[in-house]
């Protein structure tokens, strides 16, 4: 039997913006005294909803900054944003009914929220199952997985032949890029922080070969990997010395595919790629993106993507957090420090605890 | 009356590579016992030529370093590379006569040298006499004329209504930059490191603004150049914190044409831009390029270029360094210095007083 909607729940708010690292107990607040909407309250358009999975990205520790980015910074006291999927409750939406899955980056850490329908979408039915679907839409059908796409297609230009290298590539984005770069004919060697992620990369997702960029002779081997073939595609998650020692193996007009530096983050000052003139010398095209400028082509992609994972070509690896929204502050850390394989979630409530009304 | 051939001549070899700065005296040797070869030892296709100008240029610094680039380094022991103009003295070659003046990139820091008429090029006649047209091919038709174009041309496509920013505006590089960019009606402001080389810029080269580097509040004076409008071009021939700057000033989309960094080129330890994260969050183009990679389209670039001078929309500017070979080492390092306005050269010998055969 579902328990029955409670009278208060539980938010994390901004309480202050952090200088390096997110400080836990300090930079968010939990409250757990909001007073739980009543299905009876909503307007026209609008839909009680609970939160199932909240995804957690790296940019998260950027919005926190109070400074000029790509989307506007997490306000002091305003919930902490994020993507999400949830059930809805209740509706007086014509788009979306009870019991449907929706997605939304309007909900943030809450466990419930009143949204408008115009800032959901339906979560895609994947045939699996109603919580594979959730999780796959924040994973390889979410914006991990269109971020890998645009980015390895699109700024990348992958084609068969390319020598491509990814760092941070047992993540969520990296892991899509390096599968997709192999679908395309390229040779792919992953970075990443433990050497049984590497071994993941290599056994279960087919990637040529794996550095562990912890292990002592890493710029060594690095160099030796990157040889006699230089690297033509680098697909950049991390910065710091993996960007480097990229730079210095790059092959003449190599493109740079700049879609984050999650090593740098959570550094009070950061660091700037010290060999950046082989851009000049190497003809590198270094280009940044950010997947939303990309939203009208979303549809399109995650049928291409859907496709894949059926097929067997795109395997899906994900961690999910058990223990509801008090482990989000926790977990985002971990994701800074490589808890993670695979996309990290959230599971705020389970699918058979919904709330019943 | 002309001074007869002389029965040795001086060469600047490399003698050391230097860690920083080059260390005048240190870095180079003069040899000045090089035996003159005589005319009747060419062999068929050669030419005897006498320099006349020497093209200075900040990449010569790296050319110096034992490193992987673009162009392979000087060898401890070579005369020193450079791009240079002279005057044929003797010509077994069917391509020149003696009297002509070709470009070569093959003679190098030298008074005399026998060269392959294959890598040598006729000096296009602009009308205003032999040593304008020799000036000429070294600066505004020269390989910085080129750079200039291509650079903004191509790699930073700009275009009616952009915002554009150059840095190392003053040199010859840069001067021809900003004039183009104004041609094709964008709004330019120049970077340089004088109040008289910025002066130069807006009075002489109709740049929209120009702001010392030097200046104690230039950061302000950058932030508040660039508001409300951002940066949709940044061309940059410098680094450093000129690069950091225009990256916290970049529009969205920017364009960053990585020609150069010459503020890093003399540090042991160099530094990478710490806003580069920008390049991600402003999806940032930042592209670098070699004009060498342009050369099957240099005549026609040179063609437009050359009509651009002749109309008065593009002005010449260069420094030209009188007293020989002696001071190519010394006006070299006043590169560095920003000794130059335009395009630096060295006057080998002068036209009038040519060696005679
Ligand atoms: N441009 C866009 O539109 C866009 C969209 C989404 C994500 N992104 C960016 O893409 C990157 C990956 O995001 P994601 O969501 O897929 O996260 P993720 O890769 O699943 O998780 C982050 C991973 O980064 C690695 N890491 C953490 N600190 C590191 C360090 N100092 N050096 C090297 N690796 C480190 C950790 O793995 P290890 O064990 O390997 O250290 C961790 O698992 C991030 O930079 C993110 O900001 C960009
Ligand atoms: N990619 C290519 O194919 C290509 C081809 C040619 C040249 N380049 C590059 O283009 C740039 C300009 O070359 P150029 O031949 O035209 O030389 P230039 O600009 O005529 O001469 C160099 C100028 O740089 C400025 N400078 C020196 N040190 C500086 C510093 N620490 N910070 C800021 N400015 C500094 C000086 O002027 P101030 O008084 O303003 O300091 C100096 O006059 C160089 O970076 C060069 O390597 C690239």
């Amino acid at each position: 039997m579902s328990p029955s909607l409670p009278s208060t729940y539980t938010s994390l708010t901004l309480s202050s913006r952090p200088k390096a690292s997110i400080i836990p107990g300090e930079t968010f607040a939990t409250n757990t005294t909001n007073p739980t909407p009543s299905p009876t309250s909503l307007r026209d358009g609008q839909i009680l909803f609970q939160t199932l999975f909240l995804s957690l990205d790296p940019a998260m520790r950027g919005w926190l900054n109070d400074t000029r980015s790509y989307i506007k910074p997490v306000q002091i006291g305003e919930v902490m944003r994020g993507s999400s999927v949830g059930l809805v409750l209740a509706s007086k939406s014509n788009k979306f009914a009870k019991g449907e899955l929706v997605l939304t980056n309007s909900a943030g850490w809450t466990e419930y929220a009143v949204l408008d329908d115009k800032h959901c979408e339906r979560v895609a039915d994947t045939g699996e199952g109603k919580r594979r679907s959730a999780i796959d839409s924040l994973s390889v059908l979410g914006l991990t997985g269109l971020t890998a796409y645009f980015g390895i297609l699109r700024i990348g230009e992958v084609k068969k032949g390319d020598f491509v290298v990814v760092s941070g590539a047992a993540g969520a984005t990296g892991s899509v890029v390096g599968q997709i770069a192999k679908i395309k004919g390229a040779t792919v060697v992953g970075i990443a922080g433990t050497d049984e992620k590497c071994r993941w990369l290599t056994e279960t997702l087919g990637f040529d070969k794996a550095l562990n960029y912890k292990d002592q002779d890493f710029a060594k081997k690095f160099r030796e990997v990157t040889k006699p073939k230089l690297i033509d595609v680098y697909f950049d998650n991390v910065g710091g010395e993996i960007l480097d020692l990229a730079l210095s193996r790059a092959a003449p007009h190599a493109r740079f595919v700049m879609c984050g530096g999650i090593s740098q983050y959570n550094e009070a000052v950061q660091k700037g790629p010290r060999n950046y003139l082989m851009v000049v010398s190497m003809r590198i095209k270094m280009q940044g993106f950010i997947v939303f400028d990309f939203e009208k082509e979303y549809a399109a992609a995650r049928e291409e993507l859907a496709g894949w994972v059926k097929e067997g070509k795109l395997k899906r690896g994900e961690t999910v957090v058990e223990g509801g929204l008090k482990e989000a502050e926790k977990a985002l850390v971990g994701l800074y420090q490589g808890a993670n394989t695979g996309k990290l979630l959230v599971e705020v409530a389970k699918l058979e605890d919904k709330a019943k009304l």
